[in-house]
């Protein structure tokens, strides 16, 4: 390297799935690698409404800069759409972010010294791991099962460390394993949180993408104190192309976030923040939500069908309430790397389980996304990888 | 405060401007306060069209996540821009951020451990100070005249300190003090860098906007070993609500920033690059450049002649050849943040200079704004700040 950089470059690294996203723009690769919406269902024409609206109605004031914390009425709409998940928040508790991943890197710019300890899901998201570790802290795994983190586990690592700077969770089907949280759970960890003086960041992309039942209560549902910085963002139910995202948190803790955001980009977009505002106010999205859900299902269920009739024997995977990814654990001996390697030879992509862990990675785990592939690509992509896994099996 | 922040958040204050500029949309006052651009130049109309046409022809497309490092054929157009300036860039050099703001704080990210030195003009732009002081280095301050960075002191200051990590500048029509560099400083602080082997953060948001001559090559024009990262922007010529930026710099050094961007915010809103990009292919942006010159420029004459009609004597300021901004020097005994108070109670806003010095701030300095006030605005505005500086004026 020719020049001097900062300690914490020798922590990140490229992103495993961005950089594998280049390769499977490869035609005919089949991609369950990304974790992409399905663009068909994009409201394209409502979009298109909504942007000539504002830009004919207010185009100046949506080309000025906008104060950093949001543009009211959305963070009003924001607000609104949080009663869902069973918190009341005021204005002054809600910050637009450039997507949820903003917000990620900001808890970890606000909370984390060199050193210091956070704990998160074993796996979790790879991109809160990328973001975490430029802040260089220690990150504690803790084992998760089908009911979300083994809370005994959390118990001992906030008994044997102090001073733990956060608790990061996705209690809503998790990137990358596909499972949920139980009630139980949620509640156990802001008893925890509280217990041991942390804060915990609940980041909820997905929550609202269930394929049964009904959207669950938050972790900040349970929040008395202040203690659970929530994320939201519209890339899962409306469009991740225009990254925009929130925070709902405490007002002091808040406030160091939007100290932050102004030297981060002082503000998020206007011109998108009002569009989605108008989007709203024009538009069912529930009614859009249904249909993401609807859609998605159908696909988890196919996918989930084909692995039942082609996967080997001896290969597991989550069956995901909702969200977009199942999770495959192989046997010990197979690694998901080379397996990827096998796999994009018969024209298939996912990305290797080891990028989801930390710190001691599982390299017999995979990551599946079925959201963006249509039925032909969901059988045909299944059936290519079953033929993959069957010739590193033992048997 | 309830919880257990980083030690950054000790360094790191509200902007002083954010601040201000909610006061300043209180009706009556007229604001020489923030940086924006006058709305009324915004091409609203080519924007819609631009939006419209990118929504009914690749709508998905625009909708759905892309490359962090840019959608390319904006990169593209970046790349031909650069050479207005000098600079011949390959695509894989170019990044694209969400403002320029974003590649003050990636500059940063990249290169600074809590305790590293940094060097700056004194004054500088206030965003560029809290967004590097998150990272806690110590901020080196050179003086600067009319013809830029005094360089004797800045190579004393090099001199004196090993493992500089960059040197921050603002060459063209600076925030705050509205000067420019000459070309015989723009080529000694890169032949400086190179003996003390260090990198050049060139900050360059309004070198378009000359008011007589013609464009100056960047400093990067004079770079011939990768030193020098060129950070641009869409805000200054094209609205500062879209929140679009650039970055050209050497490609190792650019490869950390696009790693840093990965954690940061994935990417850059797909729908606004690619809006932007179909604005510049349907309307002549060098004409709206133009317009805004012409705007500017009397606007800056206005400003400068009331103030040396009504101003009392005693009072400098410097005269812009471009930008945004004039910086006014009062006497010594007068601080600028008690004239701010005194100028607010007859309806008058301005940033009060102290803000934009890292360290020791020169407190009888104050920077005014004149590209978002009318011609009205300007003449009632300085005819009563300077009845406010008069008042507190000794004789």
């Amino acid at each position: 390297m020719k020049f001097n950089y900062a300690g914490r470059m020798d922590n990140i690294k490229a992103s495993e799935i961005r950089e594998l996203l280049k390769l499977t723009q490869v035609p005919g690769i089949i991609s369950f690698a990304g974790g992409m919406p399905a663009p068909e269902l994009f409201p394209v024409d409502a979009f298109k409404e909504a942007s000539k609206d504002v830009l004919a109605e207010k185009g100046s004031m949506a080309m000025q800069y906008g104060p950093t914390e949001g543009y009211e009425p959305l963070k009003q709409k924001i607000a609104e759409r949080m009663k869902k998940v069973g918190v009341e928040a005021d204005l002054d508790q809600v910050l637009i972010t450039s997507g949820s991943q903003q917000g990620l890197d900001f808890a970890a710019k606000v909370f984390i010294d060199p050193g210091d300890i956070i704990i998160c899901e074993s796996p979790t998201y790879l991109g809160a791991i990328n973001a975490f570790k430029a802040y260089e802290p220690q990150i504690i795994e803790i084992e998760t099962d089908d009911h979300g983190m083994i809370m005994e586990d959390l118990e001992k690592a906030l008994d044997n460390n102090e001073n733990v700077k956060f608790i990061y969770v996705i209690p809503d089907f998790q990137n990358p394993s596909g499972r949920s949280w139980s009630v139980d759970r949620r509640k156990k960890l802001v008893e925890l949180a509280h217990k041991y003086n942390t804060v915990v960041v609940e980041d909820n992309p997905y929550g609202e993408l269930f394929f049964e039942g009904e959207i669950q209560p938050s972790i900040k549902h349970y929040d008395t104190e202040g203690r659970v910085i929530f994320l939201g963002t519209f890339s899962k139910i409306l469009s991740p192309g225009l990254r925009l995202g929130w925070t709902v948190a405490d007002k002091e803790i808040l406030s160091h976030f939007i100290m932050v955001k102004q030297g981060a980009d002082l503000q998020s977009s206007t011109i998108s923040q009002m569009q989605i505002d108008r989007f709203l106010e024009i538009y069912d999205i529930e009614e859009h939500i249904e249909r993401i859900r609807t859609l998605y299902r159908k696909r988890r269920d196919l996918m989930i069908q084909t692995m039942e009739e082609k996967f080997p024997k001896g290969v597991e995977y989550t069956y995901p309430k909702g969200g977009l990814f199942t999770w495959v654990i192989l046997p010990e001996y197979i690694n998901a790397r080379d397996l990827a390697v096998k796999a994009l030879e018969k024209g298939v992509a996912f990305v290797p389980g080891g990028s989801f862990y930390p710190n001691k990675s599982k390299e017999n785990t995979f990551r599946l996304n079925y959201s963006n592939a249509n039925e032909d690509m969901i059988i045909d992509g299944i059936t290519r990888l079953a033929g993959a896994i069957g010739e590193m099996m033992k048997e």
